[in-house]
């Protein structure tokens, strides 16, 4: 998709435009009009000859110059005739209209109409139902909110026009200042994604930040994010966090990986900052804005008043980044010049009495200190403090250093003049300290993540194995099941390299004469295996721990008569000594995930589960494993010890070709997964399902 | 202690009073006498004769008439003195001069002659090292910083000065007013604890402020604040979170429970609401000393932005508060007055061209819904929308409503005056929506723990029995032991009704033969029982599992050798199925706190724990079994049986008597309590560790 005429227009086409008050026809075009857009600009509306003292088109069609962007702004039941009737020499449309999908089923309609003449024509249209785009660089408010921001490098891509609206203003008041506001609205034809993708290459952007509500087509939305969010950062607010009440899920895997949660995962692998709350959203893109990169982690605080430091200490508890050691060479300096009560401790206290000078002297003093990344300024107007000074005095400073510079001027109308000058320098406030700790933290990580390189991993499809797979899976939908058998599952496994248990069913015994098959020795377990009862522990489907022929009879005329005419299968009781759970999950966004995490009877009290989404690197799962939630399973544990994190990281990969190469199946389940921390034991796959 | 004429003082002296520019004396000097306080006021400084146009007094003892406050602002070295010539006639003070306890060992000395001399005298004086006070309403701004805030209902009491030097600059510029701001500094003499009791009966103060970063004798600080929680919030923001490296601690029970969490389960046990950073503390005083109580947990948003509505409903993810369902009847009432697209559900989305009269009927159909408890209106300025007639609207709405109001206008120019409107007519706003829905939360969940009775609790202490268990411990104290026997711990736990397992002392068998005494069979463990064996485990001091007496002779031979002359114990091996870890932890602010968690070899892993301080109640106990991290342990799941709350609340209160009967004991930790969920099987002790 190629936004660059719709995004730099040299002639707009305003259908719909009036002179009207309270129309959105009419604001657009004067926002257009008077706001100093350079380009030609053509104002169609059968009702008049002329407006704004220009030509007024009847029909856009009438218009015989070249038109780079039509913004429409009429009722929706005219706008596919209108889009139809241009649609060969005009290709690029902004629909504001509302009355589309977001209202009903004929809104519906009609926007699926015009979705088809956007494909018939390769046109770009972006809305409808949205508030239009503004690009204060060009001077072109191509919305229908008032105004012009100033010119900066953020561009903000949004869900929600009046969120624009809102966010601007504050902005404004913030002097954060933006390069392109995009409002998507139903995102009908141009989706976050071509969004995404066009702003990589916009010379004007720097930070990308957007607020949505959903995500459409989300595995190409990953794949460019990733590529963009190694050179520019992605701040996203997603909003609709709280689950919706889900389908009936049957696999326990499944009800272990929330759509929020697997939200954040795939947030990560993409590189993509995910904002938790919208102050915090204002804050990562208003500070990415104006800071520098980061050279470490470690972090330098100065404040003129102890209480602010010790709160700001507080706020790294959890961080990556850290409140740095200073140098033996540091601290010596500092002493020299502080007066003897000050700590030469981080945070380094100037006490109340600090003018300009001591902040001066000891930012001087930082900045030799090579190990140091960022320093946070903070400052209380005390009665004898020169705020607007020291203000003068930290903005000097950032413009030679190379480290970032934050603040945190605490106060009100006393430091509001202070917090004026630091802005018109590009130095960003924090209202409050341990915001300033947190976002830089967000940076940081965001950074860290840009430095690891991201292996552009190719899934290692088997055509042989997935034909295979096929035939199993094609097998019992032929026979109408929603599951495989057992049997089925264990071959599976097989294709992939899983271990699973042995098994054989009660069907191939003798009539009459239960016996154990050559193999098999007492205690064994007796499953029921069928396709409706996917919950075989709750409904009575297995008897454990089987001791003798006797007790099997027992067990196996009573399974038949709970499950009529189902297959059983008799397994050997194993010693359960680790339990994992791990499997696949189908996510209305990404598609599949594999998830693991800690079996057991109480898997779901403890909720210790990871998710992965494939294609994904051997070394990625192993650092998953050691690093994530069941770490402790990997490392000696009082005298516990260490479970094989190759086997397991080696079978959780076979999973993710799993998914990449058989696509009909809708929950897959090994519950559990018995592992092994003595030599030559090998992971053995106890009970599998496979929901097709 | 009487701090009615420290706080209300009819005459004021202030020893170290100037005239010069930048001196401390200067600045209070002029704040008392330029800023309206309507008592007399007496000037102390040898060097002047006349300051202020008023006569100056050589010595403090000069002044004949009757003094109710001095204020010293004059060396350290030179208060004690001044302190101690007019003991006798005054006795309220206030030392704002630094130089001591924070300094260094010399003014550590001179810290303690002046309490010496208030106990003496019976003084009550604040600081030193501090800011002083400030009482708007009364005019007196006893402090050295400048200015006087205009009076409301707020008390703030901060152990930093220049915080509330920042926070009373913020706060005026959001209009939020304070009846007393007491800066405590080193709080040798008056702490928090006082303040709260005397805030407690001030008619000027409806919620309570406190900065913290340390708490004086913080058993009867709870005790107070317990009591003043009950009439009035008491927010507290206590810094320094961090741990310090804690010395070694040798009980599991130890490691489980921080310092900082410990602090947690106090605040909450005295119903203090701790906020979690400075802008929630500020947040949360801010909205309380607006706020009418809340009839109920059921909120209702009112939005004219989709989008804002649901980044709110997002916030509402694990809170106490929840979003209102609407009834039918008011459904049906806003159906009628919205326009077709508007939302019914809750939030109601009142759409972006919604003018003043669309809130002003929304608001009103609210009110007739008895279940709301209170109204969130959110507010973003679209084009169309008039702020601050809508803010007027919701002033006068509130202004007649039972239900609690709070708003979140977003932007910046353009909700400015809207927000001024709000603030003057006693409606907090918030900058972003997620805060006002956490505020309101923790407002909620205070009030709610108001209306639960606190049953004041007198510890169950039994004479006897206290007699009893302090000379098992004096006993190995004589024996110059830092921890007891398994058998004393024994009978310890016995005296205290706990269960503990059989055991007995290889000692005691005949030389030559190891024989299994009486009751006893195989399998069986061996331990180690010596006080310089503190991790027999780690040690190799336990084996597990003897199976026979080729065995056990062996495990007796090897253990010996490792542990020449200790003491070894045989105990039954007993099937370990649910492990439980219990403990008492002393803890430097509050004393013994009773830990209990999920034990076994992951107990460190997972950190199940929960903390109480006692004294507690049965029913308090079982609530924090049940509701707390190990609740699953007591409910059926998957098919496994609940645990019997009722008799490990039982023990955990008898381990609650007991910590409150003996006082030698530093460390306390029974691991395993083995707890059974079978028909007639009790807890078991297996492990006791007492360190005394």
């Amino acid at each position: 998709m190629n936004l660059e005429k719709l995004f730099n227009p040299q002639s707009i086409a305003i259908v719909g435009a009036s002179q009207e008050e309270g129309k959105v026809g009419t604001v657009i075009a004067k926002n257009i009009i008077e706001l100093g857009y350079a380009g030609k600009v053509y104002l169609v509306n059968p009702k008049y000859d002329q407006l704004f003292g220009a030509r007024c088109y009847k029909k856009l069609a009438e218009v015989e110059a070249e038109i780079d962007l039509v913004i429409i702004a009429i009722p929706a039941k005219f706008v596919a005739s209108e889009i139809s009737e241009n649609a060969n020499r005009v290709k690029n449309f902004v629909i504001v209209s509302a009355g589309f999908s977001e209202m009903n089923e004929e809104g519906k309609a009609r926007e699926a109409e015009i979705l088809q003449l956007a494909k018939e024509h390769n046109l770009n249209i972006l809305g409808p139902n949205c508030l239009g785009f503004i690009i204060p660089k060009l001077k072109l408010n191509a919305s229908f909110a008032s105004g012009l921001p100033e010119a900066g490098n953020i561009a903000f891509v949004t869900q929600s026009g009046a969120l624009a609206v809102a966010l601007t203003d504050l902005a404004k008041a913030e002097k954060i200042y933006f390069s392109k506001i995009i409002s998507i609205g139903n995102k009908m034809d141009i989706t976050e994604t071509e969004i995404l993708a066009y702003l990589e290459k916009d010379e004007d952007t720097a930070v990308i930040g957007m607020y949505l509500e959903g995500i459409k087509n989300g595995e190409e939305f990953l794949k460019i994010a990733s590529v963009v969010s190694k050179t520019k950062p992605i701040v996203i607010l997603k909003a609709g966090k709280t689950e919706r009440a889900q389908k009936a899920i049957s696999s326990h895997t499944g009800a272990l990986a929330g759509s929020d949660e697997i939200m954040n995962v795939a947030f990560a692998k993409a590189g993509i900052l995910r904002a938790k709350d919208l102050e915090e959203f204002f804050n990562l893109v208003g500070f990415i804005s104006h800071n520098k990169v980061m050279a470490s982690n470690k972090i330098a605080v100065i404040t003129n008043a102890g209480g602010l430091g010790v709160l700001t200490t507080d706020a790294f508890a959890k961080k990556e980044i850290t409140l740095a050691e200073l140098s033996e060479k540091t601290r010596l300096a500092l002493k020299k010049i502080l007066p003897e009560e000050s700590s030469v401790e981080n945070p380094i206290d100037l006490l109340g009495d600090a003018l300009e000078n001591r902040y001066k002297k000891v930012l001087q003093i930082i900045d030799e200190d090579s190990q140091i990344g960022a320093i946070i300024c903070l400052l209380t107007p005390q009665d004898q403090t020169p705020v607007e000074k020291i203000a003068r005095v930290i903005a000097k400073f950032n413009a030679k250093s190379t480290k970032a510079i934050v603040a945190s001027f605490v106060g009100g109308k006393k430091v509001e003049k202070g917090i004026k000058r630091l802005r018109a320098d590009d130095i960003f406030n924090f209202a409050f300290p341990e915001s300033a700790v947190s976002v830089l933290d967000a940076f940081y990580r965001w950074k860290r993540k840009e430095e690891i390189s991201i292996v552009s991993l190719v899934s290692d499809v088997s055509q042989e194995r997935k034909v295979n797979a096929k035939a199993i899976i094609d097998f019992a939908k032929k026979e109408n099941r929603h599951a495989l058998y057992f049997s089925e599952s264990r071959k599976l496994l097989e294709l992939y390299g899983i271990n699973t248990i042995k098994s054989f069913e009660i069907n191939s015994l003798a009539a009459g004469r239960l016996e154990l098959g050559a193999g098999f020795d007492f205690p064994v377990v007796l499953k029921v295996d069928s396709d409706e009862v996917l919950h075989k522990t709750d409904r009575g489907g297995v008897v454990l721990d089987i001791k003798n022929q006797e007790e099997l009879e027992m067990a196996v005329t009573q399974m038949q008569g709970n499950f009529p005419g189902a297959k059983c299968i008799i397994q050997p009781m194993l010693a359960r000594e680790m339990e994992i759970i791990l499997g696949i999950k189908k996510d209305a966004n990404f598609g599949s995930v594999v998830v693991y995490g800690l079996g057991g009877i109480y898997a779901e009290v403890f909720k210790l589960a990871e998710m992965l989404i494939p294609p994904f690197s051997k070394d990625a799962v192993e650092s998953s494993l050691r690093e994530g939630k069941l770490g402790f399973l990997f490392r000696e544990t009082r005298g516990q010890k260490a479970y094989d994190v190759a086997e397991l990281a080696r079978i959780i990969c076979d999973l993710g070709d799993f998914s990449q190469e058989v696509d009909d199946v809708s929950e897959f389940d090994i519950n559990p997964l018995l592992i092994y921390n003595k030599d030559g034991s090998v992971a053995i796959a106890v009970d599998v399902k496979v929901i097709i």
